[in-house]
């Protein structure tokens, strides 16, 4: 806490009152103080192993289950996201954690590797044996959209845990007492797991945030969040003797493409369910379908008309903060002059806005409607055939990329996902982006801006990001971690080129 | 090329002579097409396959063996590393491709998985199936001190044409017709091997470098280099739209550590051969052992009476360049008033100098001597038993640490190695750092000043940089890679969580 420094509020979205918390900001000699028990606490959590770290992880969603209720009260009056949404978040969020538990358990993700002396042409080869360890401390920048799933409990923190890494959350400014309640939860369950002191913590205020990614101890920094905010942390990072990596997720307009055979087949369906996707959870989700491709023609203007019937019954939501309220009124307000296709809900009250979307022919898609507008708001783009190639063109990298195609061939729809691929982390056919699972095969980045190309913030590789490689050479036995010693190993393993599976302990 | 200018030189370490050549700097316009020309090149080789790009791999081995004498008396000319050593290197460089061919075929660097749908608790999970895929053009900076290895058909090209990304070459400005004929036996290769125009170029010039990491084409850059350098390309990374992955290797000291076990064991053999270590190739390897911890009293003192009668018969290298010989005697000139230790060769001509250490105390162990210093010098601590920890805290990051202990239990040893695998990329037990074999398990890297702490430029996960995951959600069979297809597949997958080999052709 910092010597008068004013305490942390607290607001509802739903009415706009804001309310001081019991919480201070976090003063930059406390979040030092944070981080180096983070540092001894990763050195800790790579010694109790994978069995000791998957038990953490599963404590840890224990907890937030046990804890349901309250953490769903706390999470709806900070952020009107609703019980139902909030609810399934944490469902999303314990699943997360004990996923990651099989992911260590599993041990592939420690990329062992064991190549034996030999001779090559380049001459003798000596013993060499690699995998990957935990880098160390990690800050993770809470989201404001996903209180729980990209916040303190959320996927950043579950990875950076299994990888052995110790983390260090900055509480989110929208959801504070849903931070520090997560925050009181995970350390409560990592006591009764035996993790050690300093496993999880969260700091609070811009100050912590930026004491926190210049400090020496950390070793990465997870975030998800707007340009500018990211720009301000690569700069302190840049400015580090020791820069370190930033994963961050910047905002993405997500392009849907509807082929022709697509509206031939489903145009009155893919309108409906397209206003469903980006008005989900008041269109605050980095995978909102936010520039849609639309065929000019009867079957294009049927799904026009379908998306106009369907929005026009949904609700007014309340956005996030006061920030994000103005910025969609802001950016919908440059739409003036277009023609927007709007709900017919009245916004009343607090950070309510009223659902649009607007439409425009290929021709007049200008470099504003290319850039994220976060809420619930949607460009459709109307295209004649000989324009989808230049529209796809200009594209900006995205997280996920859509297209309804028909359900037979369709060379448009393979001719936009030859560009697609190229754009996108993530390919969706015939269905909606909004809605990431957490499994093995799971990638959510992509190009920028997604800052870090290589690597997701969903799935089992995201594992990834908080892990570095090292090579053994030549180490007595008793030097190497167990995982690359001789004899049967609890891992797989490459061995001299070869895939060698686990040696699981027999009943 | 740029109207009117100068043609580039070509240096000859051992005499200081420099003749032009009939080389020009690449203008900026020549750059773009280049660049270009390698995004249209990158899709093909994409199409071309694992068996495409294997045979180019391949053909570009053969080209380099074929060229062999014509490559080791220009790279001799211009490096004055002498002919043995480029022999060597040379046969490391064609293995290298060689072996990136094995990698490509083998299928693993793809890192396929497929979850089909099922039933979570989160809900119903759709197919998902992911896989890496080539991010595209590469830029390669080629070293000054391996003209072959870590040049022009060096490991970032090796790596990068096998993950299907073309490369665009900036030249190293010490061997610019090294530079020009490797590029053009890889370009015939790649002729012959079937593979598009534009698979491999060879740009000169700063203003080169500087238009090559700006080109929108560009998607990763690949450097081995000092600081200066290096910032200055961040800088220009930093400033693009879509800032692209910068994997740098800027310095090392690459600390020894001989415990007490050590010296006492080993202590004459250990200064005899930590010289031919720290002098092999003239003192310019990244991996040069440059700061050596040795145990005060007579076993250190032995070990430092066979460093200096080992050194006095060391002969004075030519040094790659005027700008590497420059540095080198202002860094020696700072070690002035120090206890040094020389060779007796007399630097006669060219960038001849003379091979030097120095012998401090722990205690005089300050901030200038924890910096790299490039060539034939090595920094000798003399450290009492209570001063080992303290010294090993002040260690910066470093590609490779070795220790040197004894051959039974070595507590010393131990808690050195604790420390010293969160300082480097590579552990190295009982031998020399300079020599990095090309394997599966090999890892070159660590943490900064390697830019990139989780990748490795060396061994068969260099691979890793020129990738990036793309995730198919749904997608019809036809619209998805072959590897990701149902049935038996080529590569190994992860299948619903589970390991699955591939399915190798029958006879």
């Amino acid at each position: 806490m910092t010597a008068g420094a004013r305490p942390v509020r607290s607001v509802d979205p739903r009415t706009g009152d804001s309310n001081a918390t019991d919480l201070l900001p976090t003063g930059a000699a406390e979040v030092a103080e944070r981080c180096a028990r983070a540092g001894a606490a990763s050195a800790e959590l790579e010694r109790i192993g994978p069995a000791g770290r998957a038990a953490l992880l599963r404590a840890m969603a224990d907890g937030l289950e046990l804890a349901r209720d309250e953490v769903v009260t706390t999470a709806d009056r900070e952020t009107a996201l609703g019980r139902a949404r909030l609810d399934g978040e944490l469902i999303r969020t314990a699943y997360q954690l004990r996923f990651f538990a099989e992911v260590v358990e599993d041990g592939a993700y420690l990329e062992a590797a064991i190549d034996h002396p030999g001779d090559t042409p380049m001459g003798p080869r000596p013993d060499l044996r690699r995998m990957l360890v935990p880098t160390g401390p990690v800050a993770v920048f809470g989201a404001s959209n996903f209180p729980l799933a990209f916040s303190v409990p959320g996927g950043a923190t579950a990875a950076a845990l299994a990888a052995g890494c110790a983390v260090v959350v900055k509480a989110h400014g929208s959801h504070p007492l849903t931070s520090a309640l997560c925050g009181r939860i995970l350390a409560d369950a990592a006591t009764r797991a035996g993790a050690p002191e300093g496993t999880i913590s969260v700091v609070f205020g811009r100050e912590a945030g930026t004491a926190l990614v210049s400090d020496p101890a950390i070793t990465a920094v997870s975030f998800t969040g707007g340009h500018s905010g990211a720009s301000a942390l690569r700069a302190l990072i840049a400015r580090r003797p020791d820069p370190i990596p930033f994963y961050g997720e910047l905002g993405s307009v997500n392009p849907l493409v509807v082929t022709a055979a697509g509206a031939a087949e489903r145009a009155a369906e893919i309108g409906r369910d397209l206003v469903g996707s980006f008005t989900l959870g008041g269109g605050q989700f980095c995978t909102k379908p936010g520039l849609v491709l639309v065929p000019a023609g009867p079957d294009g203007d049927r799904l026009v008309d379908a998306a106009g019937e369907a929005l026009a019954a949904v609700p007014a939501p309340a956005l996030l903060n006061a920030g994000i309220a103005e910025s969609f009124a802001s950016g919908v307000k440059a739409l003036e002059g277009r023609r927007l296709i709007t709900s017919g809900a009245e916004p009343a009250r607090g950070f309510e806005v009223r659902p649009t979307a607007v439409l425009v022919d290929a021709d007049e898609l200008d470099a504003a409607l290319l850039e994220e507008l976060f809420g619930p708001v949607a460009v459709l783009v109307r295209y004649a055939p000989e324009q989808l190639a230049g529209v796809l063109d200009r594209l900006p990298g995205s997280l996920v990329a859509t297209v309804h195609g028909g359900a037979g061939a369709d060379p448009e729809r393979d001719r936009a996902v030859e560009v697609l691929r190229g754009r996108a982390g993530r390919l969706l056919f015939n269905g909606y982006p909004t809605g990431v699972a957490v499994s093995w095969a799971q990638h959510h980045g992509g190009p920028w801006p997604a800052t870090d190309t290589q690597h997701t913030s969903v799935g089992a590789t995201a594992i990834r990001r908080f892990l570095r490689p090292v090579a053994w050479q030549n180490a007595p036995q008793a030097s190497l971690p167990p995982e690359l010693r001789d004899g049967p190993s609890p891992v797989p393993r490459r061995v001299d080129g070869t895939a060698v599976p686990p040696a699981r302990a027999t009943a």
